[in-house]
């Protein structure tokens, strides 16, 4: 069956082009900096947005009328497979995403369950297959249904922690069939609603109990794929435990997980945890720690997620300066976990909205290249920090200086002279730089 | 010289009276779970706030009116070392706390600015041993003047960085001189405006190497304070390094320093990185981080630091049930680290602002002791986890599980129960028993 | 049938009790500065939180078990109506309120609908005579259908205003006939997503002209209830045009509808928009348009409607502080538009979580009393602004001043004395207050 | 004297540029939709943050090193005006803006700040008469001395509202004097530090109080300018009584002082009330209230007026089409109300600051141009809501509905067909067109 009727694969047209259903700067084999786009970017599809969700908020139903909607459980399930394929063929993504609760309806029993994800596992393996489309990442979706309402991995309820296990095993050996290149944890539900009632301590201590059996598990069954953990601040909890890039880190080191783990960083969540976007990849980058992206954009007067669609060049630009500096997304890759605004609800928007967190994307890509082709940033930073590279600057990095030496040269210099930090003058040149790719 | 002239010893008279100069909660002999009121709460004054400051804002001058604005120079700062004797004892408060800058102006060259802080602490050492009053913490003001417009320990100018090595080490000198039991670390500038011309990794490792070296020379010179790292999210940089509990945490962690330190934990600053207060002692508890408390609280509808004093009787309550459940404050204290608002700016008001910080904060540590003495919240937390003290939840705790043991445990028990969370009946129970004490 | 079934009516047992279902502040009959309780609270219970809202939020489905989840469709409505009734005749509260679509399902016309809608206001108008329970308000659901996806008043599509007119009219009789003593205006899509899409001229033009074509609907029918507008600033939509209270009366004045409603103010919207529910209340007073009163609270480290049950004592206290000095809430009430937290799934935590809000607002109306009894506010604010009942400030008020005259006074008065405003002695007695009731 | 030695004037060198001191957007005389950018831009500089601003901020002190500050008092109050005038001719800046306070020192007296003012307003209307600068905007500065601390129009203290009456008759003259085209009020201290001790009622009669002499006494000198109130929702106040423009025309509309003002909107002032530029902008112009424009942006991250020179593009875009739909900015102007960030304290960062702001102005310009040109969202817009031209809607636009003609059109029509609203689509339009001119 045919899901997108009247959409032909979106082309690249380039910049002059009016078509809106073509690309303006995304060419997936266009060079830069010695890698394709495509290979840059990595871009995927988020299976839930695109194809469970129906644009739904707290105050209305879902308004997205789409073609699978005239099944329901498993037939709409076997729908959406192919409506997934037919998509990332049209809009030219070579990777997706899913939960596997977005692939496949619950059965009563868990082990029913299991039998309609097998199921579901069957024709998206054929699927892939056919279509050459990969698995970027896959995930359990451990926050939705009402057993986890204390929570998953730091529920109160132990027979909750158990069911957790048992789902995260299965999640893990449908990763490992459809050789998913990473695995992210998102602890929807890890979190509290009130400390009054929170053992917090213990609850982290099970956490990482959990991640530490699925790293035994995944050795187990020969599953290499690398583990993400995706930090959010708040939402749906008060507080969730994974608040940003850097209590997300402090966990792992504490815990001895450092090693397994990277981090799947989100654009939302690090506006909504007080950062920006770049902030937390460099947070990530200088640890060692940049797994992958969830790429979209919040509103920042709002105070929710509202996994918008990217469209800020300037961020875009920052996001892949920071990833090219990185030395690149590595297994990782650019996830639009972004949705359609409620009403944006015709099947066209799905692939209007894509293209245009593709170009933008791609565009952020274009410049990014060539800050760093001419050095504007990395010459910035370079004369600033000079005095590190040697006299008393040098003795403080090498660490042979102490409060001591320093005192000393400190009370026979009364020269101290500081640069103006130029931050006008930086903000404009980015800008310039931006608009002449 | 009198500087609070028609002010007499604040006395405790007890919840009946009607006397604004007098204590109803704040009894400091009074036994609370068998230590007194004086050595649970181990109350001190901010220097800064209340001696030096004078109320300005970004739009307005200082209103306050001082005796010892009569003065200015070396003058103005011996009339408020006098002062600052003079109202410990009054409002009866066993601690202070200052910054070097506070309580000696800045010569021309650091010479004479250390010289200018050599007189002070002699006057400062003499008032100690005359009036019994204790220095809780001390610590160096690296941020107001302009030399440090780019950080102190995270500058982009090493001659600025030596400069900070050297005022810290002056600054350890003096703590060690007047007993301090802490030394504390705010790193007001260090952080930074944008990230464009910032190199993030090396200032941080910059950081680390300016607090190894305040390690060294701590031990060089025997002096045993407590180390605390100060966090904030923001303000006056756009993103302070130091952003919260959490990833303070995770910087000590990676640079060696976790042993030597523990953490001064701000209300207001938990606020602006958007958790509760009692939300930051618990994590640097569960750590084994919690140093001291700077007790304040801010405005939840203002976006930026208001110290004001704490008046909310539910924080100090949960503020208290925190360092209670951990053991005490140990060699911190609960530092009023807050200001009298602008329109409040008659002597008299800063009597009136401590005993309104003292006794909420009293009235706090009593509601605290009875949530603990009856339990009320540890039976709820200990019943609700029950789960985790047998069968499979053990097997969990005990590192016995696996998601091959979950899985098997989960296929077969098709039956699991939730229990209310009980939030709404929890938090009246909060009040009464606040409101019973 | 019964639905609560261990559960019998609360009563009041005073502050000593600790039976979990009981009121401790709430005595209906008691007399509080001439009125009974019951007269001055007039408490509502929110239909859809109560009796159709189950606990789903936006990453979880409904964790709520009722007994008339065993029904659909219309039987489940019927359920609905008894358990309403037995709700209000346990917890004691006189009121209730509810949108159309809460109470019956839609059919699959508007015609169906709304013969829907009168089989359960007849259940509904025999329940009333049956048990005595009133009807503050109710309202029309224009947010929830996906017709309304751009708006109801406020839509791109004139069908859709039609449907909204007619479905409005449909509400106003329901009001009539079930003797609603207030109708509320909440325009849940009433704002745009963005504004490049938006002609916001044309939309505010036509949501006045659906609130004129009401207010002569209500006229021609007889209608009589108080006609309501609550303000909301964001969420759903990104902008909703009804922000705050300020805004609201603006529209009002703007379109000659000033005079035909009130306000209908929530908590949680206030702290939304940036400020206190206090300051709104004031706001509406001092402009003759305090209508009724949407009691919660919202969680201010959150940015979304979080519709907690109140228990914030000192917020309570100061509401009802500022509905007594503006002689009361009149035709409007205090309802309940709270739920409780998705983990407090069970029955007994709705009864829970009304009492607390109920004993909340009991308490506040107690100690909000005392305030007035004593004058201990207005005695402050008398004596604070004492310089505008004579002299220049007499002239300034009567409108004799000018300019001219103002310069002449200020040039020959060179000793302004300002007097402190005594924030932090004020707060720390109407805690003292507070807690003395 | 010079005070800006190694910088000539600014000249426009177009997009190929890459000296930092020249435009690449900016050309005075090119001619946009009939007008000269100059003409649609009319710039001006603010005197406060160019000449009497210097780096301050809560947590430390100026860093500027200006040649100015070689004087005091009135003798670099003389040099400020000197530096102004060759600021602006340098620049190209034909505009300028002041506080009386940025221009002239305080007096010990009224008289003898009023006789300072005399002298500095001499020098000028004679540095005006010279060079050809015009004066935007004069105001008075009723909030920085302590005077003012409880505010000025609405103090509790009547002799703090006769002092303000008597400097606002003064800056009148002023304005007349030096042939100001606007007049802004802003309401630094109109507001409250807190409800409790705030006659609100009484403060907004007074504020109104004092508008009404400002009108009666402009029209008695014939002072012909343009009145204008500035909204901002908070700080240094908690609350600011001219929250937005929607409050703010709420209280002229109350007060009858809606004919004589109109607004002076900034953008940072409209993000902290949670609303866009493009939106206060939008209230402003439906309600023929745009007055004038105070250009800069906030950091959406931070909860304060960061006074930013302006650099998002898209944000100016919309700005300007805002203006331009509106018909023009009329007797207002594009004041760069910014300040340089702390850390760029070089004289060379004043100009390329506002290099920053006018190019970053100028694109938003030609971008906004061309949309209208193009028609590219009016379009958009007359499409979405075409269907209240005609039949239902034209009825309903036109007065003629009445909710029972609704219903019955409602009842007969069961095939509502909602548009998507298409925005994912026209956010990469809006960049496609800004990022092509």
């Amino acid at each position: 069956m045919t899901y997108f009727k009247n959409i032909d694969k979106i082309a690249f047209e380039g910049k002059g082009s009016d078509n809106p259903l073509a690309f303006k700067h995304y060419n997936p084999q266009e060079v830069v900096l010695g890698k394709t786009m495509e290979e840059h970017l990595r871009f995927a599809i988020a299976y839930w947005h695109t194809f469970t969700g129906a644009g739904s908020d707290p105050f209305g139903v879902g308004t997205a009328v789409r073609a699978w909607d005239s099944a329901s459980g498993m037939d709409q399930a076997k729908m959406r497979v192919e409506a997934n394929f037919e998509f990332l063929s049209k809009i030219g993504v070579p990777y997706y995403c899913f939960h596997d609760r977005d692939i496949a309806p619950e059965g009563s029993t868990l082990a029913e369950t299991n039998k309609n994800l097998d199921v579901i596992v069957d024709l998206l393996e054929q699927g892939m297959k056919d279509t050459g489309a990969k698995l970027l990442w896959n995930t359990a979706n451990m926050f939705t249904n009402p057993r986890f309402v204390h929570g998953a991995g730091t529920t109160s309820n132990a027979d909750v922690f158990a069911y957790a296990g048992a789902q995260l095993k299965k999640s893990l050996e449908v990763g490992k069939r459809l050789g998913a290149e990473n695995y992210v944890f998102w602890g929807g539900r890890e979190g509290y609603e009130s400390l009054l009632n929170t053992d917090m301590a213990l609850e982290l201590d099970n956490l990482a109990r959990l991640l530490h059996m699925a790293v035994a598990y995944a050795k187990e069954i020969n599953f290499g794929a690398q583990f993400l953990i995706e930090p959010k601040p708040k939402e749906p909890t008060k507080h969730q435990y994974d608040f940003d890039a850097a209590t997300t880190i402090s966990f792992l080191q504490k815990y001895g997980l450092k090693d397994r783990f990277k981090l799947n960083l989100e654009a939302n969540h690090a506006t909504l945890a007080g950062h920006t976007f770049e902030h937390e990849i460099r947070v990530a980058a200088i640890n060692g720690m940049l797994g992958s992206l969830d790429a979209n954009q919040g509103d920042l007067l709002l105070g929710w997620d509202t996994d918008e669609f990217p469209t800020d060049i300037v961020s875009t630009t920052l996001t892949m300066f920071e990833v090219l500096k990185a030395g690149g997304i590595g297994k990782g890759g650019v996830n639009f976990d972004a949705k359609v605004r409620r009403g944006s609800f015709e099947d066209v928007d799905l692939f209007l909205a894509h293209i245009a967190g593709m170009d933008t994307y791609a565009w952020g890509l274009k410049a990014a290249a060539k800050l760093i082709e001419e050095r504007v940033l990395d010459n910035i930073v370079e004369n600033r920090y000079r005095s590190f590279k040697e006299g008393i600057g040098a003795e403080i990095v090498s660490g042979k200086a102490t409060l001591a030496s320093l005192e000393q040269y400190a009370l026979n210099n009364n020269a101290i002279k500081n640069e103006s930090g130029r931050v006008e003058r930086i903000r404009l040149q980015l800008n310039e730089v931006i608009f002449s790719v």
